[in-house]
Parts: C-alpha cells; structure tokens; sequence
C-alpha cells in the first residue's frame, strides 16, 4: 500500500528521471497495486510534454525491428525514448513479447531509452488504461518521445493508437485481398503508412492499393474518421480544418533504409498538428479516449469486484438453464446500478 | 418497438428456418433496436444443437477464402451453415468486408448458407455480445454449422472465439519472427492450427514452430489455457482431464486442398469434447464468456447512456486541467453505482 508520503517521494525521483523510480511507477500502475490511482492523479499534472507515437500494424510487417531503428534514429538526435510495448493478445502470460525485448537489448545500458512491457492482464478497456498511465508516467519522466508499440489492429489496439499524437501502421507487401478487410478500421487512424519490407516483390501493388484507400476516403467525407467508442458520448460540433494528407513510407527495416524519412514524416504531422484549432481538436479527442477508457475500466473493475460472490451461483443457474442469460445480467446489474430517478 | 406479439411470431419464423425471419432477427440484434433484449430472451431456450466453429487468425493468412472452402464441403455433406462475419477493427464503417462478402455470392441463392457481417458499432464487449446473439438466432433457426469468423487477433476476437466449440487458428507460412510476438493469445483459443498456403516457401519452418510451441505449452502447464477476462470471477476447481494435442493442418485454400482434413480435424476435436467431463466444463466456461460479455456490454451501454449529458462538461475540465482525468472518472461514476453497504 502506497502511502501518500512514499507517492511524492516517487514522483520527485521521477521527475528527476530516476530510471529506478520510472520502472517502480510503471510496474505500481500496470499491477494495480493499492494506491496506483493516487499515484497516477499526482503524475498527471507534470505530464504533457511528450511527442507519444502509436506504432501498430499487421503481425508479420517486422514492425519490432522497425521500432527498434527508430528507437536508434531518435537517440542520434540525442533524444530521451520511451517504449510501451502492448500486447492484448496475450491477456494472461505477460512474457509474448519477450523476443522483442531480448532484440532490444542493445539499448539495454542506455538511460536515455526505458522499455515496458504492459501485460495487459485482466479485461476490454484495461489496456487502453494502463498504456495511458505509463505514458504520462515517462511523461513526466522527461522522455521526449514515446514509442507505444502494439501487436495486432483489433480495437483495443486502436483505442491505444488514439492516446498517440502521431499514429505509424506497419504494413509488409503481399497482404493480398485481406487489406480489404483490414482497411476501413486502419484509415480511422493511421496518420502515416509505412511499408515495411519495401525491397520485396509487391511492394509498388501495395502502395498502389494504400493511395487508392486513402483517395476513396478523402473523397468521400471526413465523417467517421478518428470516431471512437467515446464518440457518440460527447462530439462537440466540429471546425472545418484541413486534411492531414496521409504519407506512405517505404522503409527496409533490417537494413535501416528510411527510417529518416520516417522521421521526417512525423516531423511533418506533428507540424501539421501544431495549428492551433487543429491541436485544439485532437487534444480534445485525446483526453476524451482516455476518460473514456478509465470510466469503462473502472466500472469493469467495480462490477467484478461486486460481482465476485454472486456469480458462481448465477452460473450454476445457467448451466441448469433455470435462466438465460440476458435476464440474469439484468438481475446482477439491478443490485450494482443506482435506480434512475 | 417489437411487441411481445411481434416477437412471438418472429420466433416462430425462425423456427422454421424462413430466411427472411432470420435476416429480420440478426439486423434486430445487432443495430440494438428497442426489445432485442426480449428477442433474445426468447431465442435463447431454443438454442443449443449447432455446432459453432470459430476461425481466426493473420491477416493475409487467406482466411476468407478458407471459410468459403469450408461452407463448399459442409454443404455438400448437406449441412445448414451459417457464417456470422466479426470485424472489430472497424466499429464505424460496418462495409470493410464487403470484399469477403462479394467472394461468397457464390452461395447467395443457396437458403441452406447465411452469411452476416456484424457492424460491431459501439464500445469493447459490444462485439462479442452481438456475435453471441447472431449464433442463437442461426441455432433456433436450425442451422447445423455456425462458422464465426474474426478478422485479426485482438483481445476482442480471442473473446468471440471463446463462443466457439472449436476455434482454428489460420496463419501462413512467412510470419518470420512475430510469430513469436502472437503465440501465447494464439495458443489460448487455438483447437486446430491451419497452415494455409501451404504450397508456399517457409511451410515447413511455420509447421516446425508451431510444433515447438505446442510442446513447450504441454510442458509448462494447463494453467492459464483457456482462461478469460471473466476467468478470475468465477473458476471452480477444475477435475484433471485428458488435454486435447492441438492438430496443425496444411491447406491451399484457393485450390481447395486439405479441406476434408481440416473438417477431420474438427470431426475429431468435437469427438473428444463429446467426453461428459470434458463437455460439461467446456460448456461452462462458453456459459461464462457469454454472461461476462453481455454483463460488461450492459454496464458500459448503461453507463454511456445515463453519463450523456455530464460529459462534455467533464471534458471542458479536462481541457482547462482543473482536474485529473482519474478524479473526474470516479466523480462521475459515483453518481452512477449504489453504494455499497
């Protein structure tokens, strides 16, 4: 249990980035220890300073690799970096994502460069939760870029891509029909395309069939772009403002070829978004993801917690189909919800 | 607004397998119209006999033109099958695998094939709870097979292929190093692994893996396999039963072989699930997926609802910064739960 004495001696040591005070922070947060709320409300405030990237993108695409150049491009400028790595195909084992850790091992000795895996335990909307709170706590760190690394392009991965400022989705030649299936979802958020592995066959069709997504979407509205799980909750009536025109990178990972011109694509969106009306938008849209994902996460925690003793006998009536299932999560919500008046 | 009269006879449609009731049906869940829950309170006793095949896995991996495979070979062993099409990468746009769709027009004229694509409009555990009363409706309706299947390997479609009786898992041959970055998700929901385009170079590293996998899982541990966020709430001591040896099978699906293999495969993992001891857990813990998913539906949906107006004035604070988005969380929530005595 954390009192509030031991909070503020963590949070000066992180201030004054103390790598040992960052790792307790972001372990304290991502276990839900007793206390991490507390920790999380005093860090809040110091926080804001960070360019925080969203890197996702389609397993296979060598994006680990791709993370780790540009972890190597940003030190060349003698930039602090941060790496949250998530993973919420892996709600339970926690060490999947060991492989890109060990490959990131030359940053090891670095201070300038801190590595967390979030092992995203427990249920939907946690992951969104505990990536946000170690972001602000490298945030306040002083890390001046956070690198926020996801597996796979379900939504959960990208109601993470949406706490970023700038959001890179790795893709490699040869996805065949399947962009098609993956496309809409991936547009909502991709500031930048990177094609990954762009020295094999098909990369020029790839890129081809990227420019052609991206020309539908433009022309046919703005709508729905960013939308959120949040969005139908507070939506302000919107500006018209310009359109970022959304990049395409070829890079060659293994080798370092382009990650330069990564960089510069970032450096352009991040100019972009330095207009204030712009910023003002997606700084609005930001913080509403984030109390979207802690309201859900809260109230999932809350409900189990309340739960916990009554739903094994609720089950027991399932399995004896005594009941459905419909009315009996009616049932158990009845006791946990205030009546409306 | 259905009334307890329109739904009676819709159910009564359904019941003798009009096409058209069970259309009506799926649209009524899945937009969430006014009375879908008294819909499905009355579809839910009338199902249970289908058998419910999840198919996931990579993008890229060909799974779409497997499903149609696998619609083409139950079909002719004269099986009803349903295919309920999952795409939470995107919640907003609902027409992104409309590609898949136009491949299966093949099957459009055939009333014993129902394809539906689920919007999956709405907030994390929406998903699951839509595609949950979709395999009701096609059960009620008599169709003998649901496939179910998902788009990429998020958190969400691990839970959707937790409704399964037997999950597949499609990869393809190149995955190179993310594999690794996937494999303990995968190795969770996985029943039958499909090597799909098998002709292609690296298939027998992919096998070889794979294999590795399998084996480093038996050796650890049951523990964690199967488990889900709702694992923690209610998991009664489970007896020591025999562990299924997860199969890995080859398949060209654009050539259509290794079809009749794979439906051996799940010939034989349904075989094995037949076990009364083996039935009745798997049983419970599908049972409890379900209830996990529509209780944490419920309560988002709820709490969205009942927050509508307080919110943009919480996110007018949040701008200001006069307060922390963890405080203004719990602010709000507190008006929302009972307290607890």
């Amino acid at each position: 249990v954390a009192t509030s004495e031991s909070i503020n001696d963590l949070v000066s040591r992180l201030q004054r980035g103390e790598t040992r005070a960052v790792a307790r922070a972001a372990r304290f947060v991502d276990d839900r220890r007793d206390g991490f709320v507390d920790l999380l409300k005093a860090i809040y405030p110091l926080s804001g300073q960070a360019y925080v990237v969203g890197v996702t993108g389609t397993p296979g695409a060598g994006k680990s690799t791709l993370v780790d150049q540009l972890v190597r491009a940003l030190r060349a400028r003698a930039l602090k970096v941060g790496v949250v790595a998530v993973d919420p195909t892996s709600p339970y084992s926690g060490g999947a994502i060991l492989g890109d850790r060990i490959r990131m091992q030359r940053h090891f000795l670095d201070p300038g460069v801190f590595i967390r895996s979030l092992a995203t335990r427990g249920h939907l909307g946690g992951v969104s939760r505990s990536a946000s709170g170690v972001i602000h706590i490298l945030d306040a760190a002083g890390f001046d870029v956070i690198l926020v690394e996801t597996v796979g392009v379900g939504q959960d991965e990208l109601e993470v891509a949406r706490l970023a400022h700038t959001t890179l989705v790795i893709m490699s030649p040869g996805m065949g029909d399947d962009i098609q299936a993956i496309k809409a979802g991936i547009l909502e958020v991709a500031d930048i395309f990177v094609i990954n592995k762009a020295d094999r066959d098909g990369a020029d069709a790839t890129v081809r069939d990227l420019e052609q997504m991206i020309s539908l979407d433009r022309d046919v509205s703005v709508r729905g772009r960013g939308h959120s799980a949040a969005a139908t909750l507070a939506r302000p009536p919107e500006p018209e403002l310009g359109k970022w025109q959304t990049p395409i990178v070829r890079t060659v990972a293994t080798r370092g070829e382009g990650i330069d011109a990564l960089l510069e694509a970032c450096d352009g969106h991040r100019q972009f978004m330095s207009d204030p009306a712009q910023g003002k938008r997606a700084r609005r849209r930001r913080i509403e993801h984030e109390l979207y994902a802690i309201l859900s996460d809260t109230m999932l925690s809350e409900m189990e917690r309340r739960l916990g003793d009554s739903l094994p006998k609720a089950l027991d009536d399932l399995e004896r189909k005594t009941i459905d299932p419909y009315s009996a999560a009616e049932r158990l919500l009845a006791g946990l919800l205030r009546e409306e008046t």
